[in-house]
């Protein structure tokens, strides 16, 4: 399967420059046997941040559409939600202005309302409902087709090479799990997320879990992620990509393996094919220059930005 | 590699009997392409719980054992624990009475201090030290020595026949990634255990994850093995194996699957080879009778209990 990667150009949505050349020779060289980076295959091991990292999260956070698409979903099993804040205004403003109702602990109290309170198998279903008809704003298409092919080939490229590739998200685990096999080929063993509490039922029904509105901590973000992936895999990754400060963490900890290991960073700087910001991403891109981090300039670098476009 | 498997015993350590035929028969079916009852590879996964179903329990837990021991390695450093109970009982006592000091309470006071209060880094040095240097009183071996072969040669077999297969244990899940896939062929990232909480920092050494004396719950016996196989891999699994009251519900969970699946539990009835005793064990062998359970008999299916015996 090496060979394969060999032959044909394994990224071809991505431009020639120094962030395709700089993977495909770390690639090569850490699956050279002769090479002294040589990795193990149990040792090849990459971690990919998701929202702005493998799928666009602009506007707003793809979790965040569904919260509030669920809001309305539920509402009627929900009357007390017509009298309550932050209830109320969510569902009564047709465009509420998230500058200032976007608290961290209103879109908390808002996640939790709908995104617990049911069986895990519900709980599935109402995601999958919100992937088959839920539409990108501006681009006008399912969220599942708004990720990046650059990136999907990476993942295909890494998983030729013998990497085992996990997503680090500080999305909700099961929200992710419920596309991620079929978008970018990676199970749902392989998602670490921001995840709930959930209990064991057993009853007349049969047998459930139950999501309980409790964040399980850490939550997946910043120094959550490297606690997490010591949890979850007990290893330390070879590659980390991110996008934002909230990856800073995870890349650091890649960066402290004391084997070859790569960190990349997206930028988000194409205004006419995506979307250009740096807010929120000020501080990793000031570390990436200290560092060894590869920036990526989706611009620059990105052939194609997402799939059949 | 399934033709691999067919051509000889997949089993040789078994017994001819009904569990290892069970066994066979359940891997030829969900791996025939034709059959009803075919699982895709995604969905061929395997969990086993530790202690005394892939390993010896008895007369302690192995990581007891390392809690006693750590116990004494660390007194230098914790001069307090001369004159605090419960250490000073177990540190003073030669012979301590586990029957009446061993409370749940006890020992998870002595566990916490023994794991926790050091790098992630520090606590493998431990781990690795003790498993090269204890020896089992009874067998006078070291305990990773003193696991099943029918359970590791089962373990493969359903590797062979693309399986995950994933450890579930009640025990430290850093302890057991220590020695898991040396011992079983089972790699860290597929062990799900009782884990403490981890803080990620930053120093002039370097970055480090710091075991804080914290348990993550649920602590993964009874209800928490499922609720954990879901936080971790997101999936039921096909089969599971397990050996006392502790696993019911993670035998239950797999039970629950709408696919093919196969519940085992290992009954140690073998006084001679190994040790023969219900404690603990009396719900989950009335369940297995109740249920489709195969009950895996140590006296009458294993031919050979541990490698090299």
């Amino acid at each position: 399967m090496i060979a394969q990667s060999l032959i044909a150009d394994p990224l071809p949505s991505w431009n020639d420059g120094q962030p395709k050349q700089t993977i495909i020779q770390f690639v090569h060289d850490v699956t050279d046997p002769d090479s002294q980076n040589y990795l193990p295959h149990g040792d090849r091991l990459a971690v990919f941040d998701n929202d702005g990292t493998l799928w666009q999260e602009k506007p707003l956070y793809v979790q965040l559409v569904f919260v509030l698409d669920q809001l309305k979903t539920l509402a009627p099993q929900h009357p007390e939600w017509q009298t309550e804040e932050p209830f109320k205004i969510f569902l009564t403003d047709p465009n509420p202005d998230l500058k200032t109702l976007g608290t961290v602990e209103n879109l908390l109290t808002l996640a939790l309302a709908t995104h617990t309170g049911m069986t895990q198998t519900e709980f599935d279903v109402q995601v999958q409902k919100f992937l088959t008809q839920a539409k990108h704003p501006r681009f006008q298409k399912p969220y599942t087709e708004l990720i990046y092919q650059p990136m999907v080939e990476l993942v295909n490229y890494l998983k030729l090479n013998d990497f085992q590739v996990y997503i680090c998200s500080g999305g909700g685990v099961d929200f992710i799990r419920a596309f991620s096999e079929e978008a970018y080929g990676i199970p749902p063993e392989n998602v670490i997320g921001t995840a709930v509490e959930k209990t064991f039922q057993v009853s007349s029904q049969g047998i459930s879990l139950m999501r309980e509105p409790k964040l399980v901590k850490p939550i997946n973000d910043k120094a959550g992620k490297p606690v997490n992936i010591d949890r979850y895999i007990g290893k330390i990754p070879a590659i980390a990509v991110g996008n934002s400060d909230g990856d800073i963490e995870m890349l650091q900890y890649a960066a402290s393996s004391s084997q070859a290991n790569l960190e990349l960073l997206l930028h988000h700087d194409d205004a006419e094919r995506e979307f250009d910001y740096d807010h929120g991403t000020e501080k990793a891109l000031t570390l990436a220059n200290e560092n060894d981090w590869i920036v990526i300039s989706l611009k620059k670098d990105f052939k194609r930005v997402f799939p059949n476009s």
